[in-house]
């Protein structure tokens, strides 16, 4: 059970994160192709565009692939709660010159697993569904599992990884606080208070030994050196995304490659500000200012929608002060490579006698 | 320069973290005879009790033998913090009737690396000489040179590691933030920001890209697949504390060792309430109630004075509540063992081929 290689059907223990924002089925099929498990996330597409790179990956690859999809709840719109945090950064909205967005939220979200996104998984079969934030419902989960696929989750506690083994999931990806991007946290009631979150080296062993299923190593596993310490510790196998946001495959902003790769990449937090949800990212402006983590943002992923305008705003004028640059604690390993080069230089790290 | 083992004359790349309130020289003794480097902390000894030590040392081993001191710089007492901090902890004073403690503060204390320590080293040469917070004056540290010594000091960022080579560090431990205990941070002027902290993963191998020195590895490092994993991202050593925790060398509080063998050692975090500097411990309740960070907290090392009698009033009842219960993200590798057997268990992860 432990071969997870040979259970996904990949050549190299090698899961590229998925990236939602600044990735679609171009990097996914390149890590396939090169033996890795490429990964498609989905929460951000919409029912037709997630045909639409399902129809891509089929083309592009005959390997393995993973889909990434969200299963949170989504909140209730709080309009004083919205309204307070608008206030809050008013400011800004003042000094861009730009109108209050209004109220209530519009535009791009992020929506959870749904029995339409089933739907459209039925006809392709994807060999691995994998779920931050948790797992979806009881009868979807079987769905899926109905399809072929394996069903892998996130756990960012060794609670969360048992409650993922006894609720189903068939591989636990353990999420080490370097990872960047968004904490898949879901057992945890307080999103503020991060205390519960552990390094790689410490929350990875301990799931280990605490289920009977694969474990997946992230954050923080640059290079081929952390691939093979991850997998001194017990790790199956590796998920990583920063080492592939600069890749030729990856449409991440000129700001964001710009800030990857500067000496800005040596500082990340984890921020609340952008979505609702604590998150990785390089620290910037709006991250200084108010805090990474403040209580006044609302909840996940409504939050998005007051600083969108900012972000856009700003970026127009090449700052990237109010966006999101997801980033790992350890951006050594970004290289402006082809996808298919990366895993090859992490692989190495596989094949060592260990 | 890397082969490590060799430099520190020990047969095992283990060092014993140097665990001051926890430890004496029994287990410097015991680690040091069993092949790994055992350490000293001497911050909370006076000269007299320095002087004790260094000769149960001399007798206890001929093996190479680490001192660990700090070197901060002592804030000046400020009777205005104190008194607003006395202020918040009152409703405690009044719950377990005990008086508020005098002002000024007195008692047990952390002194800095001084010209007197060094005076008293000199007779007893010690292989290495660690430093937590940075490293003392030039002179200072050109004496302990003088002396034959190796000099360690801690680097919790890559800026750190970079300054403490400059500045004459012979090895470095790069301490991620799974690490127990204090944090070694210096360059920081905010000590209420931690974003700069990363977990080892990530901190290993950025520092041991940007160093030429050594590299030490500690955070999270529990067993023998941890010094493996360690050893794979480049480190030359591993320094590992919380594994000792328990051992009968150690006189660790029967409420610390009850904490450590219990769930509760699963939900660590970095606290100054305890001390006025950052440190990794179990949560308690005065963590819980008052946030492990707090601004209002007096300097490094002065806060513990308004916290002492509180924590021996509640100890005397066998409630931890107030007790800084320092332990790593990873308090799987406790075990009441013998320190030797613990450093041979460890000893199996440098071993294996790689």
């Amino acid at each position: 059970m432990k071969a997870l290689k040979k259970f996904l059907g990949i050549k190299h223990p090698i899961i590229q994160s998925p990236m939602a924002g600044v990735q679609r089925s171009a990097l996914a099929i390149a890590v396939s192709n090169a033996g890795g498990l490429g990964s498609l996330p989905c929460a951000m597409l919409s029912p037709a565009e997630l045909h639409s790179e399902l129809t891509s990956l089929r083309a592009g690859t005959d390997k393995p692939v993973n889909l990434n999809f969200f299963c949170h709840t989504p909140p209730e719109p709080d309009a004083q709660r919205e309204a307070a945090w608008r206030d809050l950064l008013a400011p800004y909205y003042d000094e861009f010159a730009i109108p209050q967005p209004q109220y209530p939220p519009s535009g791009s979200t992020r929506a959870p697993f749904s029995r339409e996104a089933a739907d459209l998984l039925q006809e392709f079969r994807p060999a691995v569904v994998s779920f931050h934030f948790g797992l979806p419902s009881t009868d979807l989960v079987a769905r899926v599992k109905a399809m072929g696929s394996l069903v892998l989750s996130t756990a960012t506690t060794v609670e969360e990884a048992i409650w993922l083994e006894k609720h189903g999931a068939d591989a636990i990806i353990a999420q080490g606080l370097e990872a960047g991007g968004h904490r898949g946290i879901f057992l945890s009631n307080d999103l503020l208070d991060l205390t519960s979150q552990m390094g790689t080296f410490a929350l990875l062993p301990q799931i280990v030994r605490a289920v009977r299923v694969p474990v997946i190593a992230a954050g923080g596993i640059a290079n081929a050196r952390g691939v093979a310490a991850a997998l001194a510790l017990g790790a199956s196998a590796v998920q990583i995304g920063t080492a592939f946001l600069l890749c030729s495959e990856v449409f991440t902003t000129p700001i964001h490659r710009s800030a990857l790769k500067s000496e800005a990449a040596r500082h990340t937090a984890i921020t609340n500000l952008f979505t609702g949800r604590p998150a990785r990212g390089i620290v910037n402006r709006i991250m200084k200012e108010r805090g990474p983590i403040s209580a006044a943002v609302p909840a996940f992923p409504l939050a998005g929608a007051a600083l969108g305008p900012l972000r856009t705003k700003a970026e127009s004028l090449g700052d990237g002060g109010f966006s999101p640059l997801w980033c790992g604690q350890n951006a050594s390993g970004c290289a402006e490579l082809p996808a298919a080069e990366v895993v090859r230089k992490l692989a190495a790290g596989a094949s060592a006698p260990r």
